[in-house]
């Protein structure tokens, strides 16, 4: 899970750029990166942690240039701590590309080898995002002929990209003299959404790309449309806008964890209102709790801020039941230090939220969350719960269970981790401690998240179903995914 | 306004401060110090911005000790960088005292002139906390008679203090040697709380004393009571408590501030829980729409998040109106960068709110905040309702008209830049937009914070009324201050 | 002016790279840069200012892997500040690349151009080792028939190079997987030296190469050889050394200046020792003195520290006049601050020189300078000797005039800069103010430095004599490098 | 070992401080720290390291104000790491004081006690400067009788000073408001020159006190005279120098160490002038080797760079030996990083200096060293001399044996480390590997120094014999030191 944004302006880039992945850091915390692009040279700035602490004046002092993009990024399993993984990438030939990355590869290994073996380049990483530039370096290489670039070039190059790379990607590049180019996935399993603005004061116009449309609102800027699965968008650094459909056969299955829980409820994607897609969660997880459990007792509906918020508002008003913010987060999560001779602190539940009693004594709550995956932090929150004196709890998961590795961009863990894998309801129940648990079903997960549109019609689900559209994901893959990741 | 927090352990302290610290941080971001104390040698480490950013983990290792306290600092006007005044302050005579400090002295400008003729101590900054650091030590110093240094002899220093200083302080001090010592000004204006806890596995005790009571509550310790204005309290290094009233007539008046948007709302103070009180208020507030605005047309009541969220809920119940939340709160604030030869960008709330226009479309909405201030957020507000749709924009405030400065601790602005000084209840209606405007009464405030306790008897609501409790704040201070901070 | 080494082992290079770089600090003290390769993964390292100041302890923990190679940089005119000019370089295609150079390139305007145009390749920086390492790449690129990469490739793509390239350059870059190459320009204008150790401990061997053998003899390793003009020596990561002669006619022609004061006078370059070469220029400065300047009144010989103490002491010693040391070299040099509303100071060679009073009052007194370039040190420096006290002050240049511009690698300012371009003997000794004024012949230095050996028959010497032997050096090249340093 | 400075003008004084620090490097390279006095307001900086690298620019631009101070601190044993030890320290009260110190105070155990029982000050280090600050605020304090302080009650309070404390010191303190204080211990053991000159532009004077006159020649101010034994000089912010002599019993008694190798050559200290005093001890030392040693096989004189360039030279010519120059110094000195796996690097001399063969080859040489201390580096030299090839090896120390600890401020090791304590002559060459070994006497090394002028008639040299003449320096004391030094 990474944020990206790209942009091309007829005035420097570096603070708007620096704005939007403010804007995208819900997305990724752990690192950060800038690059733009000022005539012919490539300025580039990378740091670890988050947007605000990550750059400082001298930095964005040399972000000169009038065309660029950002990166934040969501390590995945046991790289947190790697700078060499941070992105933008860079290779300088053909060209010179620098290159951002919101997804996930599938065949890795495959790609590594034919990398390495046929085209000779170097991977100093074991980043996805490397081999994805590498592949497009590769295909515009090979698709060279006379002496300029022109965009069907690129586009072809893309095309023959789709073919060789598999799994989840949308992705942003800087083409050295150029301009800029953003492409994604022939599934658009992940976000990616181009935008327009007239600059203040007539001075010209400017071209955005962004993870999430609340990045375009924020700033100003008319969204003109979603990139279209397999699309790839060329804007040239005096602002013409190029693109073309490169995919075979482009299927639009957006990633459904997108409206559970990633993006920020004031977004739109692929046509769908993010807050819009959680209200009606909301209603649908009534009617199942409607069908599966008595209401009768319960006091307050509660949710787990923030995903959560919508969601449960939704399923008071239509269980007609008051709606109370029992839980207050802590906004300012800190680190644990490791002191020679002292015991490490557990990290807890408790230090990013708290439960406010008033709320809770006495009463029969019914707590929704957006979902559940290990387990554990619901555990602690019916703990908390029960703490500050709630009769008896009832607990909500606004998705539908979690049984299957994500291997589109979501870091999620293996299946022996996963709570409700090889469990029945009950026995989630018990393990999560609470009185009742009610899930979400696929379908009505389904049915809230399409309804009112016919745009999209089918979701990227793998997670719940266990069925991978993208690449071949079989036995033999997840079982290779999940050892790396134990290691 | 700033956090403060002190513990003397069986155990190092640094981690607990920092953890602290961290739920401390919504009373000030500007810079942040720990100061511990091993044996007789103290450390101590400040940072410009955030807990989380500030401390290395060389910083803490440096941190040794098993007493300690810390500060995190909401810079007042024209200070904000000025690393020179970050907290906690340091005087090695007599014994080494290093204390930290929430509240606003209003007789600077006379102490200063003491301290530097008669007690011939050296000021290096403009901080009110070296001022009283300073007049601490001065008392300290006179009152030596024998060899040893005992609780009488600090009290009394104390209570000496008390009658040089006026406006509002809580503090806490290290005394070298000497263990911790904490104190609160006379009316109790600004927050103090002790609590207690056995360590894990039997290994001795902590105490603790902290702005608010959730650190106490989140770390695991046991609320021993509030500190009582006036009073002092002193724990040895071996974990000895000592208590005395230091104040001649001591009075409970806290800041009605704290419980209108400063504290966390899962805090108790002064025996009131803050989140209750919120309620209250919007129990309150609600009737004083029904006595003064017609309610028929209102089709949903939302909160800005987070303050006014407790209120605006109960708004909602008590007219019968649907509650929705329409804004939501960006988390992650970032810098503008001053570029040469660049515009630098105006700063908005657009950065930090956005509105769904799902909620705002069509809708006549009564938007509650906790109070209105200068009055450009909420002008911005509106208009971004009726941006995101808003048939109609009713504004409710949960506090009274803000007429005032804030003298003890909070950073207000001058008269002048206050909306509703000088102004009619429609002239700041139509300043901000609204269609309609309604302020919560100051009685109607002070019952509803007040209400099912007789601990607390009166507020310090100087900014609602012009009435200044504690010291000589007259029209030539007001001035002086005003004059001061537009400078 | 710059720096270079480079390891092959079968342990940890990091320590010794850096410990090599600080042997090579007087070459280049603007910036410095480590690189390491570990299987097939590169770390780099960069930073500005000096070797021991550059990197951090994470920064080494970093830079694992059993082959690698350093940098230390003197940047040219307008580029010290900029730290993306910072070596190494990189590219990773093909294979990965990463290349550090000493030398200067001349046809750079040519081989930029063919790289944007015919190779495509993105240049990030003006740089030209950028170019050097794009060209060795795209020869090697070129030159993949099969699957595998022999060292004969290899040594073809560095033949290939040599044919594209004009100017000095010695190179040496790790190919990832492939080990390390290093070669040296057709001329051998500038040094590289080739050594082998035993490991303590019989736990392998280890190659190196560096720009000087001191680097050799103080890390144990013995000489092996220089590495021939022209020839490239290819070390695989398992230690196995090849070598080939690349260019069609090499020649060996090394810079005279590395001999009068760029080298350290402990290294041996192409079979002369710098130390004896230094002794010898004084002899024959001596016998120059003898022949055009009355010594009769002379008191003491008098070097100007460091380099030039070698020929001082034998001038001394042929004039059988004393040799004193009245010159102290500061060895700490700082920086000028610029302070808002404060003057700038100038930067004077009193902060680098004192002189002695006790060695010169009353004395007339004969001090030898290695060379003039400016001639505004050597100003200074009879200032200071007269200031001492000195009765009259004789200046002798071990090295000729300098009239023309050193474009092979050494930064040297424009000819209407040089002291001695356009004017006089009597002219240059008014203009610094000395009674006397002798400088070296070039036949003289010439005889001085090659004597004694066979190997070495003529040196590159064109800042004397205007003859510049490699590549197009014309009076059109001359005007557009100066109109791009006065720029 | 530390070098300080003193300045008051009527301009900025940071950038000369730090010009001045940069000329005092040699004095201490551990940590360094600025103080400025502007108006009332103290400003201060201290950090690690030497200067070039422990300021920044922002550093420098904090520190305002027309007086101030600067130290550069070579740590004492096991102190090196402490950032907490280095100066300048402060107090607050009274008036507020900031103090640098070079020297060692022996009475620290009697005055920690009666800070801290009696005087009730805090002492947060082990640092001797805290002390000697401590005693003197606390005598400033308790001599203020009516409102203002005038010179008298200063000087007053530093004659108190002189009877409470023992050891060397020369200090500088600003005192706020009241401009800056320099005083010396009444022995005059370490260094303290006085100095004056008129700013350029006639825009005013300036005053300075710092270690050696090195830095006043170099700033171009007029040398007014050493400050003398037991003076205190006070100057006012307004530029009015006040002086007194404050001790009973004065008597210049300076460390004869400085002549030997600490001070710069460049420096007079008392009237002698340092590189004069190491031309009359090398004087000495060859009529010592003529006496002791057969010399008629000697080749060639050979100094230890730079400290015992003097010296060796002439030893060269009073014995009519050719002086040659066989070692090189490396400047530039570098870290051992600890690297998780591998063995760490023994640091050698042979970083430091090299031998060029050239000079070394079937010679027999004659080596002259400044001092020898644990004879550690002399082995190594001895050592690299016959690697080099010198036929026989005479080895002579400019100063005489050390046998006994030295306790006024220069590090030195516990007598069991000395190599000459409790050995024989022909002992000590066995053990450095030497084939003859010349020490100078003490007689000779007295003469050598004092010759030439009647105002210094003795020096301290208590490491050479035994004989300590400031404060209570007996067999317990030195048991303490040694087993401090040695934990």
């Amino acid at each position: 899970m990474c944020g990206i944004v790209g942009i091309v302006s007829s005035e420097p880039v570096n603070q708007q750029i620096y704005d939007s992945l403010l804007l995208l850091q819900h997305r990724g915390q752990d690192s950060t990166g800038i690059a733009t692009s000022e005539d012919n040279q490539f300025h580039m700035v990378k740091a670890k942690g988050q947007v605000r602490e990550a750059y400082r004046t001298r930095d964005m002092r040399q972000l000169l240039g009038n065309v660029g993009l950002g990166h934040v990024r969501y390590a995945t399993h046991g790289s947190a701590g790697s700078e060499e993984e941070a992105q933008p990438f860079y290779v300088n030939a053909p060209y010179g590309i620098i290159l951002v990355h919101n997804g996930n590869l599938t065949n890795t290994r495959e790609l590594t080898a034919e990398l390495y073996n046929v085209d000779r380049r170097h991977l100093n990483t074991h980043s996805d995002t490397e081999l994805l530039l590498n592949v497009l370096a590769n295909e515009l290489q090979s698709g060279i002929s006379g002496l300029s670039l022109d965009a069907d070039q690129v586009f072809d190059a893309v095309g023959r990209l789709h073919e060789r790379v598999e799994g989840s990607y949308a992705a942003i590049a800087l083409i050295a003299g150029h301009g800029l180019l953003a492409f994604r996935d022939p599934f658009g399993i992940r976000p990616l959404v181009l935008g327009r603005r007239e600059l203040p004061g007539g001075s010209g116009e400017e071209w955005i790309v962004a993870s999430e449309s609340l990045v375009l609102e924020s700033g100003g800027y008319e969204v003109v449309r979603d990139v279209e699965p397999g699309e790839a968008v060329l804007i040239s650094p005096d602002g013409w806008m190029y693109s073309r459909q490169c995919a075979a056969e482009p299927r639009l299955v957006p990633c459904a964890f997108e409206y559970i829980y990633l993006a920020r409820p004031d977004s739109v994607m692929n046509g769908i209102s993010v807050y819009d897609a959680r209200l009606r969660l909301g209603n649908a997880l009534a009617e199942q709790i409607i069908a599966e459990a008595p209401t009768g007792d319960i006091d307050v509906v509660m949710p787990i801020p923030d995903s959560a918020r919508p969601s449960a508002m939704q399923v008071a008003q239509k269980l007609g039941i008051e709606y109370r913010e029992g839980f207050f987060k802590n906004r300012y999560v800190g680190r644990t230090f490791i002191m020679p001779g002292q015991a490490v602190r557990k990290k807890t539940v408790r230090q990013k939220l708290n439960a406010m009693s008033t709320e809770f004594r006495g009463k029969n709550v019914l707590i929704v969350d957006d979902s559940i995956v290990r387990g554990t932090t619901s555990r602690e929150i019916v703990e908390m719960a029960r703490s500050a004196g709630a009769a008896s709890v009832t607990f909500a998961s606004a998705a539908p269970p979690v049984l299957y590795p994500h291997v589109y961009g979501i870091n999620m863990p293996t299946r022996r981790e996963l709570i409700a894998h090889g469990r029945s309801l009950d026995d989630v129940a018990e393990e999560i401690g609470a009185d009742r648990l009610v899930y979400q079903t696929v379908e009505a997960m389904d049915r809230a998240i399409l309804e009112g549109q016919d745009r999209v019609t089918e979701l990227e689900k793998s997670c719940f179903t266990g069925e991978y559209i993208a690449g071949r994901v079989d036995e033999e893959y997840l079982a290779w995914v999940e050892a790396t990741q134990e290691s």
